[in-house]
């Protein structure tokens, strides 16, 4: 089906707004502005009063873990998990991995999000039945703990999951190999992913440098610190997404510059774990290639990417002591173009011809869009998610006036509720 | 009119949170959870599947800035303030302040907020008339800039202030003396305002070591650190309003606690202007009363007090090194019991009986509120601003199912778009 969106003010690549229709042709964006007189449209979509952003790419989440949200705050990061996360993970089922992933579709939807790279250890293959369902597009890849027993299943699986999803649905499933970190991958099993990385040409998602304590036990262990380890390893030569990135020197910036690694920053979950500021200016300045995600829900608690763009800019002025670092255009262009780089999307995260249609709209009419000198000003440092309005990926109308169109999400809500009553949670 | 509220979930005194009704009499909270049989209620709202919280105090902001919202942004300060933000303060007109105070109040309202602590210079009595009209309850203050022309007239406007508005409408206004901050008065007009602070019985609202900048100019011009500086004065003998409070020492807490000045912490602001991440863990640690503000909408850029609540939750984690410091429970008590106390409204902030009837009713139907484990942390780790249903202010309701009461609203942005055309934002 052939869409146009009429009469809304467009965020353009380079961060400069101003109103333009836009054609979509199938699942890619055909015009913006100049819409050839000939083309045909079978769908109009009211943009008037909207502002229309490429759709936010969440670059670093754990979907399922939507339905662990406020189960836990507030606790030191080990005994959190050990006494917290790991024991309720035990427990959960098929059932709840399903259900804790739709749930976070309904919230991505519904705050502007039409892209997410996800890394979960139980079963991906479910998170690839809701995110085919739902609409949205995914970048996924097995969370692989590999300190635990059945480590090569797990990438055998990881594999497997490559080989079902990767390019699916038209391209809007992608996947990549999750070593979860260099703290549960020994360096022998990150060179197995290495080598199996290089068979497939698949890329790969892992944590990178999330906390002082492990450069520190990277450093006693290894002699190395993070990045240079890993280096040693060849994970890095296929494509690398790293998440968090918080604890950097110059050395660990001159290898992410060598090996082209891409950075999810999460500064929503690195503030509520203490986890430290990202040197996010710096990186940028750098030429380093940073998106941004949320982490998961039960470190965050939501999914909203809105709050983590302004939480980037926000955090980068203090980080660098800077006011003028990342501002406004940058903070957005990383909660899209950036981060569908980032994840290996580079036909998305722009208004522009010939990118994927992965567009949302925000409705300009409440206290906080007043009064309305700079609508990308407003939205990064004063609108709420709550004025995402209509939302399209590949084309496909996935929210409309508020309305979800693939997602019950009444029956959601009921399910996730049963759920984590059945977890004890 | 008594009205009582049926069946919402509360955030009583502690954070603890039951399904509790709450009876009003008058401007009063009668009783929360047991209610007399023979009470008798003229209305009932249903809170059934809403939180109810104590209504958000915003301990410091310049409400008619509003107008201003993202006229000028990812703008160093002095640059912001001498080629923005003073040049057009010269060019607003009455109308000007009236439209952007009547916004600040649509949108304090929209949020969940009850009482706000205003600052600003050009008339306050102006800010009175909205505060009166839109049913908010208000701590107004003169913003005092003595080294401009006419600081002994504005000193009096403030002490006119005090005697026309303090204590008016049954109390919903009171009026504090607004010496701006220690660099714009030189220490004899700080003296002269402690002078009229003991003569009225009024107490002070000031700007206190926001930036590195201003300790180091402090110490240069006065050989001492802004809080030995001022309270040499005498300025702190009579009640104090401290807002940022950013960069303190082991002496500057010494001073704070000798007095018992009040803090209102600002982080979004002193984020965004690169000022620096306030101890506030450490203040609480110490016993100080740290309440929450915005500051102006012109560089934060709204009014909305969750953000603030979430943002000192998460970045007191990061400034402490400390993923339990201000837990959730402690964050909104921030933005509600300690704000109250800090702007010198010890008889609000709290669902409790012989409070002032300031309450917010939260609706807990989206995405973000699932499932429903701990509703206090999903009101401030996860929820929007955007889930404010129902507000009332001394029992009146100010909002009603998202509808608001007192306010034309659509009225009110037609006239803010009117002026910030003419006044060329």
């Amino acid at each position: 089906m052939n869409t146009l969106i009429k009469n809304a003010m467009a965020v353009l690549p380079g961060g400069k707004v101003e109103q333009a229709d836009i054609s979509i042709e199938g699942n890619i964006i055909k015009a913006v502005g100049d819409i050839p007189e000939d083309a045909v449209h079978e769908r109009i979509i009211d943009g008037s009063g909207k502002l229309a952003v490429p759709g936010f790419v969440n670059a670093h989440t754990h979907a399922a873990m939507t339905l662990l949200r406020s189960y836990a705050d507030d606790m030191a990061l080990m005994d959190w998990l050990q006494n917290k996360i790991w024991p309720v993970e035990e427990k959960m089922t098929d059932d709840d991995l399903y259900w804790g992933t739709m749930l976070a579709a309904v919230e991505m939807i519904r705050t502007g999000t039409t892209a997410f790279a996800d890394m979960y250890g139980p079963d991906e293959g479910i998170v690839a039945k809701a995110a085919i369902e739902s609409g949205l597009r995914a970048v996924l890849s097995k969370g692989i703990i590999a300190v635990a027993p059945g480590a090569d299943q797990k990438l055998e699986d990881n594999v497997c999951l490559y080989k079902t999803y990767h390019g699916a649905e038209n391209g809007r499933i992608t996947v990549m190999l999750g070593p979860h970190a260099l703290y549960t991958c020994p360096p022998d099993f990150l060179r197995k992913v290495a080598d199996k990385a290089a068979l497939l040409g698949a890329e790969i998602h892992i944590h990178m440098s999330e906390t002082q304590g492990e450069v520190e036990d990277c450093l006693k262990n290894y002699g190395k610190r993070p990045f240079a380890h890993v280096e040693s390893t060849g994970l890095f030569e296929h494509g690398t997404l790293a998440a968090h990135c918080v604890h950097l020197d110059d050395e660990d910036i001159e290898i992410i510059k060598r090996h082209k690694i891409r950075v999810a920053h999460n500064p929503g979950s690195n503030l509520k774990l203490a986890s430290g500021m990202a040197p996010v200016q710096r990186l940028l300045e750098e030429g380093v290639c940073v998106g941004l995600g949320t982490d998961g829900a039960s470190s965050n608690n939501n999914l909203d990417m809105l709050e983590e763009i302004r939480l980037a800019a926000l955090l980068s002025k203090v980080e660098s002591k800077n006011p003028k670092a990342v501002p406004a255009s940058r903070a957005i262009q990383m909660g899209t173009e950036l981060g569908a780089r980032a994840v290996g999307l580079g036909d998305t995260g722009r208004l522009a011809p010939g990118c994927k249609a992965d567009i949302s709209l925000f409705s300009m009419d409440g206290a906080e869009w007043h009064p309305c000198h700079n609508p990308l000003s407003l939205l990064v440092y004063s609108a709420g998610s709550g004025s995402a309005d209509t939302v399209l990926v590949d084309g496909r109308v996935l929210m409309e006036k508020k309305q979800l169109c693939t997602i019950d999400e009444e029956k959601v809500y009921f399910e996730v509720e049963r759920c984590a009553k059945r977890l004890g949670i």
